[in-house]
């Protein structure tokens, strides 16, 4: 279950991939790395272009950028740019990526439930973790709303995470997900690497409260995915690398305060 | 422009769609339900299957039920019948009826595109708007979170607000929304509905706020794509009929004083 798959067609499009993302914390941005990683495909990350690289974002987010001929401007990053093709919203690049690089079905409903799973868990491990952080104004500092944060924090960890894992739990426990550790059809897809990253962010954000749910053995499946991702060959060589971002003050950020009673 | 458009291709396949959703308000479900009233198309809705309703989601969502051999199980409804196809996910649901029903480009890059676009109406109109009555924890009621949804209100009304929808215009004044008041490639797509539901939801929650953005000029073309649904003939009636839930306690609430300065 570890080899590559090949029996699932790649892209004859040989247009460089280039990834448009925040330097310095993994953020979203990650989730879209972690697909080229896993296909070993090479792919241009802006967020390693030293002092251009938040320029970049700036430049794709501006007022005046209204885009093109093609495409729409973007709200936010990350974004990709494939040929002349930009595409930003993170599931929407995953989308467009997973089959290009083997990593979804390349048709049929597969491509739905695929969808459907990795909405889910950025619903839950980026999102939702993001607010714990900043749940009454984004633009303001995490210290000017620290009381709310804690309540927020609260809420989470104590009902929506187990919620969260309960249900993902149940994802690999139907007849759907197949054999294997993988959440759809007894394949690897980007929906498991997408669970390896919220999993991971969220163990070093509430490192404690990560913990206890994994101890407490009802989720012994989901963290078993997080393992077999984390084991793939191409996975262990990329978080070994300088390619990895180190978590700082991004969607997860380890604050100790908001995991205290 | 306001006839449907002939062009696209429909789906050959003749099982029935079935929406599954909360009765009693219009929530997640509405942005599902505008599609099948544009395209004519006929659906059951279990919200209005009475004492049943409930019942359905619970089901849908229970700790027993872990989909089939086809199907992953859902997280959350709304969720979607056709044939032996289970979906959930809002975003999902319309990236799979968007074609069928001749609302999204059937292949190419344009459905990432109204996909992307979709998903950032969302973010703002709908995902962010339930944030700012239930800012530090879903499941308590609002009354035991009132001072830190007016913080959230503000910060969305005055920051957020005002951000997606001079993002929205850029899409319109960009060349890629093509001609007549469309957000893609010159054509009504299911992007435009997800719009008109945002906007219409949130003139609800907060119409002072709406009114005032509105009459500021800056965001012409959103409001007029918004004029422009409402204008259809299908959604002239559906609005019109007893199918159409009226606003309540859903995504979408109005309480006075989170507009109070």
């Amino acid at each position: 279950m570890s080899e590559p798959d090949t029996k699932r067609v790649k892209t004859s499009d040989e247009a460089p991939y280039e990834l448009i993302y925040w330097p310095n914390f993994p953020g979203r941005g990650e989730f879209v790395r972690l697909l080229f990683e896993e296909a070993g495909v090479s792919y241009v990350d802006t967020a390693k272009a030293g002092d251009d690289a938040a320029s970049t974002v700036l430049h794709l987010t501006s007022p005046d950028n209204k885009g093109d001929a093609i495409n729409p401007p973007s709200f936010a990053c990350p974004a990709l740019k494939h040929g002349d093709l930009r595409l930003s919203q993170t599931p929407n690049i995953l989308l467009y990526l997973g089959p290009k690089l083997g990593l979804a079905p390349t048709e049929g409903r597969g491509m739905y439930h695929v969808n459907q799973i990795a909405l889910t868990i950025l619903d839950c491990f980026s999102n939702e973790v993001h607010e714990t952080h900043h749940p009454v104004s984004v633009s303001d500092y995490y210290e000017d709303q620290k009381p709310e944060a804690k309540r927020r924090a609260k809420a989470f960890t104590r009902e929506r995470l187990p919620k969260f894992l309960a249900h993902l739990q149940r994802v690999l426990d139907g007849e759907a997900s197949g054999d294997g550790p993988w959440l759809y059809g007894g394949k690897l897809t980007y929906a498991d690497l997408v669970l390896f990253q919220g999993i991971d962010g969220t163990q070093f954000a509430f490192p404690r409260t990560m913990k206890s749910l994994r101890d407490s053995g009802k989720y012994d499946g989901v963290f078993g995915l997080y393992d077999a991702v984390k084991g793939r060959p191409n996975i262990k060589k990329y978080l070994a690398s300088h390619r990895r971002c180190q978590y700082s003050d991004g969607i997860w950020r380890h604050y100790p305060e908001l995991e205290e009673d």
